[in-house]
């Protein structure tokens, strides 16, 4: 019997929905495979957290986090309450950066039984491979000067290090896949990151010659998820790039709220983080109207990361029929509830297994 | 007779095409008018006159260019030739800030006769404010160390002074349409740049109490155009937010070829610059294949600056025409050329206007 240790922040909002759900999908794909389990331990850290303790989480939280195999994380923000800045620094991109998780892999693919909104939406099957430690998010820079002459400066830094590592992961899933990477740049209108990005970018591109790539401004990549997302394989960004592609990847999909992601140390130093790529939506809180294929495809991604590929594809399968039943939540123009989609899920889950 | 002396640059690739064909548009355009005349002066500033000269324009560019009312650009960049951040910095990013060309303004709306690759593409009519001087795009920054240790460093800078601006002129706009403007933000994200973009925001909303606001992450709203475009009125964002979604603009509409743009100096103290969201497109150039309503569309724009609304409203009504009786080039699933889709403005402008 494997058994891993996971962290589980539920965080805010809609976070404390779909996180419950995706654990029953986690303890169906277990019981499937025999040999698998998992044990649970929740933290309550979030803005609700912070209201009370002034903090987003313990002075000790990493270290106590640390202890874990992994972290699944469901989303943090409340932003009539505290502001984002302060409630994503104190969590989310903290643990990010503490547990290195270097690598934010975001898949985006037409589903079986869903609509796009795209009139034409080929067969795209793409990965977003984003930059997820440094970048366009550095806590360096500040402001100056009060009333008219008032400016604020903003540091983003890139490194040889980080950069590589990130080209790299996207070259290896490329080898797996259809063999194409393409890097998101925007050196023609930023002047010193993004020429040094496609610098280190073309390094990379030697030591894989039986990779094709290619390297588009963010601004025609972003036009380019709507009119041919089909052309794309892997896209290797930076933290902002990697952040804009992915909810645009959600959106023709049909939804962000099916968009799936996995914070990955790839040294397996610390514990990775799972984290759909959609966040706390307040509007929809505690309504049952979430909807949880995001958190559900990315207690997938953790299957996959520990090792249970073949169980991660029937959680993918389940969701797919799940859809083609046309069980949806609302974001995908049905009437399900968060509950009912979780359970149709839990069924197909079940039934392929025993079938 | 009002005489406006204009300097053209075609730059390069397809600017080539799409320059000379809305020249003959705005030909058309004063011959309709009867009191409007225009005077081109033509410019060879591109990527060629850098190989032959080792600039992309001469010192006393800028000094010339002062002298004339406005300036009608095509596209600027040949990558294989000349880096791209060369090229741009050295004649299109140059001219908009050496101009004070601080805001510059692109609308985005479904137009009659045009498919866009949105399943429902509500009837979405938008515009975006992009700043234009500074923020993302600065000079400020460098690299430091060789080899494995090497980074970048690049310095976002954004002054209450331009942020100011640009959001006054939202807010404008706003005034005449619909009234609603939405701030493009990343502040959950990008700590010190981005809080201080919302705080100037919710200082210049103050001053409007009858325009309705909002604010939204970067990532969200592009997915937003993705899903609900029709949902947006005016749309005021930093210079690489303003970037991405114009193109995203363009897409949703069915093609950047069809984007417009003008740079504008707002206090008319220097000429503005009107050059369509597109580029040089050097895969296509010179075989007939550009369309040429991204640069019409664009001249229209500079009809308005100028004052002559009307006539630019024609403009627009003969490139829907164009568009319904299917006319259209390539990127909009037809087979007719630059020139024909030229001709078929020309024509639909003149019969209207004698009709
Ligand atoms: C060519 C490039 C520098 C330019 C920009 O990013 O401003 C273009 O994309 C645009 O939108 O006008
Ligand atoms: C909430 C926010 C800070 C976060 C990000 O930008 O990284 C989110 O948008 C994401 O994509 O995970």
């Amino acid at each position: 019997m494997n058994s891993y240790e996971i962290a589980v922040i539920p965080g805010d909002g809609i976070g404390k929905e779909v996180v419950p759900a995706a654990l029953k999908v986690l303890e169906a794909a277990a019981q499937i495979d025999g040999g698998l389990a998992f044990k649970w331990t929740k933290f309550p850290w979030s803005c609700e957290y912070y209201l009370e303790h002034g903090r987003m989480m313990p002075s000790d939280g990493i270290s106590t986090l640390r202890s874990f195999d992994q972290i699944f994380l469901g989303a943090v923000g409340m932003p009539d309450l505290v502001q984002d800045h302060i409630s994503l620094w104190g969590l989310l991109i903290h643990i990010r950066r503490e547990m290195k998780q270097a690598v934010n892999v975001r898949p985006a693919k037409l589903l079986r039984g869903l609509r796009s909104p795209l009139r034409e939406p080929k067969d795209f099957d793409l990965v977003v491979v984003r930059e997820n430690s440094e970048g366009e998010y550095s806590e360096i820079g500040g402001r100056i000067h009060r009333g008219p002459d008032e400016m604020a400066i903003q540091n983003a830094v890139f490194t040889r290090k980080a950069t590589e590592r990130v080209m790299n992961h996207a070259f290896e899933l490329a080898k797996d896949r259809k063999g194409h990477v393409t890097s998101a740049t925007k050196s023609n209108g930023i002047t010193y990151s993004m020429p040094f990005w496609d610098d280190v970018f073309k390094g990379v591109c030697t030591a894989y010659p039986d990779i094709s790539t290619s390297a588009i401004h963010i601004d025609a990549l972003a036009a380019f998820f709507v009119m041919k997302p089909q052309i794309f394989d892997v896209i290797v960004a930076s933290n902002l790039f990697g952040d804009i592609l992915t909810d645009l990847g959600g959106a023709i999909m049909g939804s962000i709220g099916i968009a799936p992601a996995a914070n990955l140390n790839l040294e397996r130093e610390y514990p990775s983080m799972f984290e759909p790529v959609h966040g706390s939506a307040p509007d929809i809180a505690g309504k049952g109207l979430a909807n949880p294929i995001g958190q559900i495809w990315t207690a997938k991604m953790m299957l996959d990361f520990l090792g249970y590929k073949e169980i991660g594809e029937l959680v993918l399968a389940a969701i797919e029929d799940t859809l083609e039943a046309g069980v949806k939540t609302r974001d995908l123009g049905g009437n399900a509830t968060t509950s009912e989609v979780t359970q149709s899920i839990l069924d197909h889950l079940l039934n392929k297994q025993g079938s």
